[in-house]
C-alpha cells in the first residue's frame, strides 16, 4: 500500500511535510510516494538522513498550486501541479490514498474529478473531528456541498457511521441529524424529509440533535449541510483559539497569576493537546474511489504524521468498499420497496 | 417607561429573577411591572426587603409555562400565563418591553403574535452577541426563522445596524453576510442574491464572513439564517463548556497544577465573566413593536438585572422607530427603482 504525500502543500511546505512523511516511514513503515519538486525534496531528505529510506519514494512534480489560486487550477491551468499528481497516482492505482495540506478547495474538486464518487454516491463529504468528554464526534459535510438533499445526507450517514466504526473503533456509532430542536418535527423541510428517511437506514440513527452535541458526546456521528457544517467547524476553531488567547492574556496580568500559570503549564499543555487539530490530522474527503485527507494549512510535522497515519488505517479497512457495499443495499431495497408498490 | 418582567420564567425563578429586578430598580431606578403568581412575589420581595420598592409593581398572572411544553400554549391554553401578561402589557402600552428567562419558544412566539412586527418588517430575528479581542459581535437570526429569504436577511442588517449602534456604542457597524468563503460568489443561492441585496443598503456592508468572524472583531454584525446561527449559538456555548471542563480537571491531576490553578484563580475568573453569557443578559427579539428580550433559561439575578438594563437602553434609544423609519426607506428606494424602470 502507497499513501501520495503533496509535499509541496501548506504553509511549512515542504519541510514539515517531508519531515512527517520521515517519521511515520521510520515508526510503522508506511509506503509513501512523495510529490513534489524532486531537487527540493531529496535536500531536505538529506537534511533529514532519510535519502536512503527505502519506504519514501520521489514523484517529481513541477508545478504548485497556490493557497489563493482558483479551485479548479490543478484540473485546467496546473495539470502537472503537486495536488493533481497525487490524485492521478491514486486513479490509475498507484496509491491507494492521497493527503495534502495544500489549497483545500483544490484538493476536493481534484480528488472528485480524477478519483471519481464511489458507485452509487452521489456527492462526496468532508468530514471534520471534534473532542468530546468521552472522545471524538465525526461531523459531515463541513464544506464540500451546500444545499443539501436528504438522500445526500442519507450517503453521509452511511460514509460517517464506516468512519466512525474502522477509524475510531466506535462498534455501533450513534448517529445524529443536525437540527435546531430534537422534536423530529423540528427543523426545515428538508431536515424533517432526511429525519424519515435516515430512520430507514438501519443504522443507528437516534433523530435530531443540535449544536451542543457536536462536544457533548451524545452522538458519534452528525450529518448536515456542508454550508452549516463548515460555520459550525470555523467558528468553533474561532472559539478555541480566543478562549486560549483571552486565558494567555489574563494570566500574564499579575506576577502571582504568571507563577501560577508556569506551576500549571503541564495543565495547559496536555489541554492544548486534546483540542489541537494537528492531534487529529486530516479532514476526509469521503465517498470517492480511494482516500483522500485534506490536512490543516498551518499543519507541522505531527499533523502530516497524524494524517497519512489516518490515511493508511482507512485503506487498510477497506473503507470505500464498505461504504459502496451499504449504499447498494439502501438503493437495492428501495428499488424493492418501488417494486412492490407497483404490485 | 416600565419593563415587563416574566417572574416566573427560568430555572431560578422566581428567586433569582425579583433578586435581579430589585437590584436594578435599586441601582439605577428601573420601573418594573413584575409579573406572576402575586402572593409568591410578595414575599420574595418581603424577603429581599423591597416589599415597599416604589419602582417595582406586581401584576398578577395565575398561570405559568412549563419549560417542555408548546411554544403556542400562551396563545391558546394559558392566556393568564406570566409570558402572555407580559407581552400584553407592551402591546397596551403598559410597558415599553418584555423580559424572560422561560420557555423560548413560547417567549418568540407569542411576542410576535401579541407584539406584532414593525411595519414593513416581515420577520421578528433573534440576536446573540459573542465576545471578540475588542469587544462583541451581533449575530442575528439565531433560531427564530429557517429558510430565511434574502429580503429577510436585509431586514435584519438594518436591526442588527440600530442595535450594535445603540445598545453597543458602534458609530458605523461593519455587517458581514454568513457564508462559506469571503469571495462574492462563495455560498449558496440565497446567500449570492443577499449579497447584492445587502449592498444596496447604504449600510457598511463589508461582504461575506465565515464563521471564524464572529469571534475575530473583523465586523460588528452578522446576519444569517437562523437556522445556521441556531447551530453556531449553540456549539460556540458548548466549545466554551467543554474547555472550561476539561481546563478544570486537567488543573486537579496534580498537587502543583492546583496549586498553580489557585494562584492563577483571578485570571479565570476574569476569563469566565468575559466569556458568561450571564454578563451579555438576554438575546432580543428585534424587528417587533416594542421590546422583547429572551434570557438563558440559567440565568441568575445578574443575568436578569443585565438584562432589564439592555432592555432599557434599546427602548430608550427608540430603536424599534429607527428600524422601521430605515425599512421603509429601503423600501421607497426600491418603488422609485421599480417605477424608474417601469418608463
Amino acid at each position: 500500500m502507497f499513501i501520495a504525500v503533496d509535499a509541496m502543500g501548506g504553509d511549512h511546505a515542504p519541510r514539515e511535510v517531508v519531515s512527517g512523511a520521515v517519521q511515520v516511514a521510520r515508526e510503522q513503515g508506511t509506503q509513501i510516494l512523495l510529490v513534489g519538486n524532486s531537487a527540493l525534496l531529496e535536500s531536505e531528505l538529506r537534511r533529514l538522513g532519510a535519502s536512503s529510506l527505502k519506504e519514501i519514494e520521489i514523484v517529481h512534480a513541477e508545478e504548485v498550486v497556490g493557497m489563493d489560486e482558483p479551485a479548479v487550477t490543478p484540473l485546467r491551468k496546473k495539470k502537472r501541479s503537486s495536488i493533481r499528481i497525487c490524485a492521478d497516482l491514486v486513479k490509475k492505482g498507484r496509491a491507494q490514498a492521497m493527503v495534502s495540506a495544500g489549497n483545500t478547495g483544490a484538493v476536493m474538486i481534484s480528488a472528485k474529478m480524477v478519483l471519481g464518487t464511489i458507485e452509487g454516491v452521489d456527492r462526496p463529504a468532508l468530514a471534520a473531528e471534534f473532542p468530546n468528554p468521552q472522545g471524538r464526534t465525526v461531523v459531515l459535510d463541513v464544506g464540500a456541498n451546500v444545499d443539501t438533499k436528504p438522500s445526500q445526507l442519507r450517503e453521509f450517514a452511511v460514509m460517517g457511521h464506516f468512519y466512525s466504526q474502522e477509524i475510531n473503533g466506535i462498534h455501533s456509532p450513534r448517529i445524529g441529524l443536525m437540527s435546531i430542536g430534537e422534536e423530529e418535527t423540528k427543523g426545515t423541510g428538508k431536515t424533517r424529509v432526511a429525519f424519515q428517511v435516515l430512520q430507514e437506514t438501519g443504522l443507528n440513527f437516534v433523530g435530531n440533535v443540535e449544536g451542543r452535541d457536536v462536544f457533548s458526546g451524545s452522538v458519534d456521528v452528525i450529518v448536515c449541510d456542508g454550508f452549516v457544517g463548515n460555520v459550525l467547524l470555523k467558528s468553533a476553531e474561532a472559539v478555541a483559539e480566543l478562549i486560549k488567547t483571552m486565558l494567555r492574556r489574563e494570566l500574564q496580568k499579575s506576577p502571582l497569576r504568571q507563577i501560577g500559570a508556569l506551576l500549571a503549564r503541564p495543565a495547559f499543555e496536555d489541554l492544548a493537546k486534546r483540542t489541537d487539530y494537528r492531534e487529529y490530522g486530516a479532514a476526509p474527503l469521503l465517498g470517492l474511489r480511494g482516500g483522500c485527507f485534506i490536512a490543516h494549512g498551518r499543519s507541522n510535522s505531527t499533523a502530516i504524521k497524524n494524517s497519512i497515519r489516518r490515511a493508511e488505517e482507512f485503506v487498510a479497512a477497506e473503507t470505500p468498499e464498505k461504504i459502496r457495499a451499504k449504499v447498494a443495499q439502501l438503493h437495492n431495497e428501495e428499488k424493492r420497496l418501488l417494486g412492490d408498490s407497483e404490485l
